[in-house]
């Protein structure tokens, strides 16, 4: 068992799975909640899982970061929607050899972290995981679960396979989540963003769910060459994704059940959407390097207007 | 006047308007009507129009095109959702030195319609006309009704100004029709496609007025940006439209009431849309120079699930 501390900057769905389960394997882990502050401190987390229910009854739980102490890994799992509040987390809890572990979804938030507390400390990870908060201190697990862990470098340059992206991976794995490591994250955000930018941003925009927009053959068309512009848009960072991803994902997607992406569930039930990190950076970092990538764009476009009037 | 007679394909708000201004001043009409046939025969046409308001009580109705005598003049304004009549339509009722005039939205219609009775007695025309059809033989005429006329010459090249497009033109502005001749009807119809492919379009797939497309930046860069490939797309056709024309275009729709496009109003009332005339007919063509029109291709696939779901 390592020594390493967590902190969970964001006990929602993700963050609360994931420190749930590091605690329960024996890891100390201190909690950032807020609206589920003392609800959480009461009664503890509950995690219902295929994998097995569990209930933490006591948690280490903090209203104020300013509180909590210094961990070797802070998590952040916030949405990004929330991030333009870790320049007042993030410089109090980040000491010592403290790294900061980004659990959050779209591309180039790592760098917008390195701009508050410097680039040697970062690392990312992209969730595959399937699970909703649905009261207070209660999480439900329903599928999947596993991380891929990068080393953040600045500049987004391939980062290798660090000591300390083992350690923390070896915890992870402990813990009965499943891991796999990236040596270049910069590569492994745009692959996830293959699937993520044509479902999330057509179901809100058409209203539909994967299903329907796989059965009908202009949509269907239309997430194939969303998908191209995805990989167009790494290629111009020198991230080579093989044409033959777009196929498999497509399959994938065929054989998934009917699904409403997490960008729709957040647009039907009022929450902001993640349009800045899953659609905004990758736009901003493709023309960085002279690529436009229109339908994606415009996509951006129809969702920032749907944001900005609000929900039917 | 004139001894052309005109026979009218598609009485609805727009062929019903045209047809009776014609026939108010001293044409001899024929009307083609389906479902208004019965009451149209007994009753006559009516048209409110802040030009005046008047009634026809006798007019020449019929309900199946071999039954019409012939005219010089065939009036086509079906919606383009009805073309596929056409080929049933059209030879027996064009005989002599007829001309087919057509009154239709979007881009290439002409060239379908050549493939029925060939191409040298085509004339396009665009209509810029706000009127309903809102009971049977009922007409509401609320703002405009110019009207641009073209020849139309196979390959859409140039078509010059003709006598008999004179001749027809003298006829309408005999009824109080205000006529546009112009001598190239494609770049003509590709100008129009400039305000109709971003507001109709984006107005369906984003339930939306124009006010509320040119209030958010987003999507007001988007109806410029597809305005822009509107031009390309022209260009790709040595259709040169200069790129002032679409600070116009905007600065018009700014000075608009709010409005509800056609398109939205047909898919709200669950009648099709014309998506192929207005979208898929110029991506097709610009297609066939090799130009690309990304987010008008984007919208075409938008639209096309739309219209195949149903409505909501």
């Amino acid at each position: 068992m390592s020594a390493r501390r967590y902190a969970i900057i964001g006990t929602g769905a993700l963050g609360g799975f994931y420190g749930a389960k590091l605690q329960k394997a024996g890891f100390e882990v201190h909690f950032l909640l807020r609206s589920d502050y003392e609800y959480v401190r009461e009664q503890g987390l509950r995690v219902d899982s295929p994998q097995g229910n569990f209930t933490l009854h006591q948690v280490n739980a903090y209203q104020r970061p300013e509180e909590m102490p210094s961990c070797e890994v802070i998590i952040l799992s916030l949405k990004t929607t929330q991030n333009y509040l870790l320049p007042q987390i993030l410089p109090g809890l980040v000491k010592g050899n403290a790294v900061v572990l980004v659990l959050q979804n779209g591309l180039g938030v790592e760098a917008e972290i390195a701009e508050i507390i410097g680039s040697e400390r970062i690392l990312g990870g992209l969730c595959f995981l399937c699970s909703n908060k649905t009261e207070p201190g209660y999480i439900q697990h329903l599928d999947y679960g596993q991380i891929t862990l990068g080393e953040f470098v600045a500049g987004y340059q391939p980062g290798g396979i660090t000591e300390r992206l083992r350690g923390i991976a070896q915890d992870f794995e402990q813990a009965g989540i499943a891991i796999e490591l990236s040596d270049h994250l910069f590569l492994s955000r745009w692959k996830k963003l293959v699937w993520n930018i044509p479902y999330n941003g057509l179901s809100v925009v058409l209203n539909a769910r994967t299903d329907e927009l796989m059965q009908n053959e202009e949509t269907r068309q239309l997430v194939k060459n969303i998908m191209e512009e995805v990989l167009t848009g790494a290629q111009g960072w020198g991230c080579h994704i093989p044409q033959e991803f777009i196929q498999i994902m497509l399959e994938y997607t065929d054989r998934m059940k009917p699904y409403r992406t997490s960008m729709k569930i957040d647009y039907d039930t009022g929450r902001l959407m993640e349009i800045e990190t899953l659609f905004g950076n990758p736009l901003r970092y493709a023309k960085k390097q002279g690529v436009e990538l229109p339908k994606i764009e415009m996509l951006y476009q129809q969702l920032k207007f749907l944001e900005s009037r609000g929900r039917g």
